[in-house]
């Protein structure tokens, strides 16, 4: 099949260091020229924004972050912000804090720079999420694309390890299934595998050493392409999976994925092979599945869904549900009867490679 | 050394298919809801970007394009621009004709939809060039770089094979030429590696068949990875040196790259061996120095500065211009005296593994 496919890149400044953050932002205040900042940073970062704003002004610091960003909370900032005549946010946390900016962002225009503590990846993709009365709502608009990224590993040392596997695991999870998702093109792939190669460095040199500072960028760089790919690439059948089962059991979010991405991995590798190899090679392993299994062992990530409080009747349901979200362009044919395996080998915690299709025969070659 | 860089990213849309130009040209139009677009494009490519344009309407064909960009010729087509109220160039060529499209985004901001049919690669930077009384000035700025760029490899069956391999080598030197630059970092790198691997294998298929569709895809494909790479990276010691040969001898611009590339390679090989190994990987060879080797000799290029017309006694001089051309991030330090043995090494075509470095010892490590 020839080449094909439509990638936007998004642009965006980068600025990468250990030890950069409170230069590289007071530079990016300057860049863009602003008077009146806005800080957000949650109370459990207090320490760490001190540090990071203590070479700019700050108008207002806006201190009150919750998860998936409720309506509320956001109007409420979008009001101060607007009230105040703010002209930049500098947001510094995870996932929660990038996603309040966006909120305000998406109303205001207002810009973002984005200074993360976490490897979540919010702060390099143009998606922004808001919650309501429990519904999520979420959307894409290139306004809420922060101007500039601001890594600095220092900033991450905190980072308990189990939390930095759980994410960075979360990590390469984006970047296999950019491989085969349903805007997978050559760039996301490249990006992707490097992304795979340094997560995956990076969490084996942060469960040696939790304060290892090569671990620690290598983790953080592979996070930040890890993202890049995965909003270029959309959701493939992993992430499908893991939201359904997210959603249905309750299930906790980062120890889902480190559990059924090698079930994923194993049921779509042969009819990748190439993209298979790939991922195999940027974890120093012979093949795809090797390498995850072999990352999960570790870095002590669960085996099973049965361990995370999945029912083992739920697999049916899991199953139906997931097979009408997978996406049509899968390179292997999903049917209900391979679900139901797939999702009973993750709960059980079998080996993954049971599921491994030999020939590419009634798949969609890519 | 702990990982530091900046890196900017620049947004863009890439649309990339076999037949699709007519078809992506359009919607690009649609999606920027122009009115009013003013077609850049020379007589020669006349019959092709009648295809292209099929289905938009035109305002007006600007059919004048002229190597380096003339000031006259830019103010005209801007003027012309102006008066006309246009509001999207879509340009369909190579580098000058993209240039000519940059030259008037410059001073009105007018968006560009850039449909490139040689391997030039200015679609994809925020370069711009202009030439007066023989005087080239270059600069940066984000209002050239094309919104959006039509890859139709098909468009570029027609570009002689002679012609496809010096541009495609040129490519390759850019991404090589990446690992080291300035502003090499591990994102252009990665990008580099990919384009490499995707230039070499296009040209390897189109010496064979000049009509090959997958070699035409690679190739065009690798060429725009390259041209983002070396955008980021900027110039490194292969394009110095290269810049003062045809600067000072007149010599052609891709030959001269074609032969240079080996001896700029192997001189820094020793002091980068991991981004060596990779370039090696990337053209299927056990190193760098083999791979482009071979990839030299299956695609006919010259292999000696002297067959092309420089004299003997021009090392020296070339030497002196390009040392002080040389950045100081070169990672292996650069003397006269080692100058002067890879210019005449270059010139006479002799074994450029004699320039290898065994240890890195007086290198800048990277």
């Amino acid at each position: 099949m020839s080449l094909r496919f439509d990638h936007v890149t998004l642009g965006q400044r980068v600025r990468f260091g250990a030890g950069c953050a409170s230069a590289a932002v007071a530079d990016e205040v300057r860049r863009l020229d602003a008077r009146l900042v806005m800080l957000i940073a949650g109370e459990d970062e207090r320490e760490i924004a001190e540090t990071v704003v203590r070479e700019i002004d700050v108008a207002t610091w806006f201190d009150r972050v919750v998860q998936h960003v409720p309506v509320a909370l956001a109007d409420e900032a979008t009001e101060l912000a607007t009230r105040m005549g703010i002209d930049l946010i500098v947001t510094v946390g995870g996932g929660s804090t990038t996603g309040l900016a966006k909120a305000i962002a998406l109303t205001t225009g207002i810009p973002i720079v984005a200074v993360p503590t976490t490897y979540a990846g919010s702060e390099a993709t143009n998606v922004w999420g808001l919650t309501e009365a429990e519904r999520k709502t979420t959307g894409v608009d290139d306004r809420v694309l922060p101007v500039a990224v601001v890594y600095d590993p220092d900033l991450t040392l905190s980072l308990p390890v189990g939390l930095s596997v759980a994410s960075g695991l979360n990590g390469i999870a984006h970047c296999v299934d950019s491989m085969w998702a349903p805007r997978a093109d050559p760039i996301n792939r490249a990006l992707a595998i490097e992304g795979t190669r340094a997560v995956a460095a990076g969490l084996r040199a942060i469960v040696v050493d939790s304060q290892d500072a090569d671990g620690r960028a290598s983790a953080l760089y592979g996070a930040y392409l890890s993202a890049v790919a995965f909003a270029s690439a959309g959701s493939g059948m992993h992430h499908k999976i893991c939201h359904v089962l997210g959603g249905t059991f309750d299930l906790p979010h980062a120890p889902t994925h480190a559990v059924v991405l090698p079930y994923v991995t194993a049921f779509n590798s042969g009819a990748v092979p190439e993209a298979a190899a790939r991922i195999g090679e940027a974890l120093g392993a012979t093949d795809a599945l090797e390498g995850l299994e072999s990352l999960s062992r570790d870095t002590g990530a669960p085996r099973s869904l049965r361990e995370l409080g999945m029912p083992e009747d739920g697999v049916p349901l899991a199953a139906e549900l997931a097979l009408a979200a997978i996406p049509e362009s899968n390179p292997r044919t999903v049917t209900d009867e391979s679900l139901r395996r797939l999702l009973f080998a993750a709960w059980s915690g079998s080996p993954a490679r049971d599921l491994v299709e030999e020939s590419t025969a009634g798949g969609n070659a890519s």
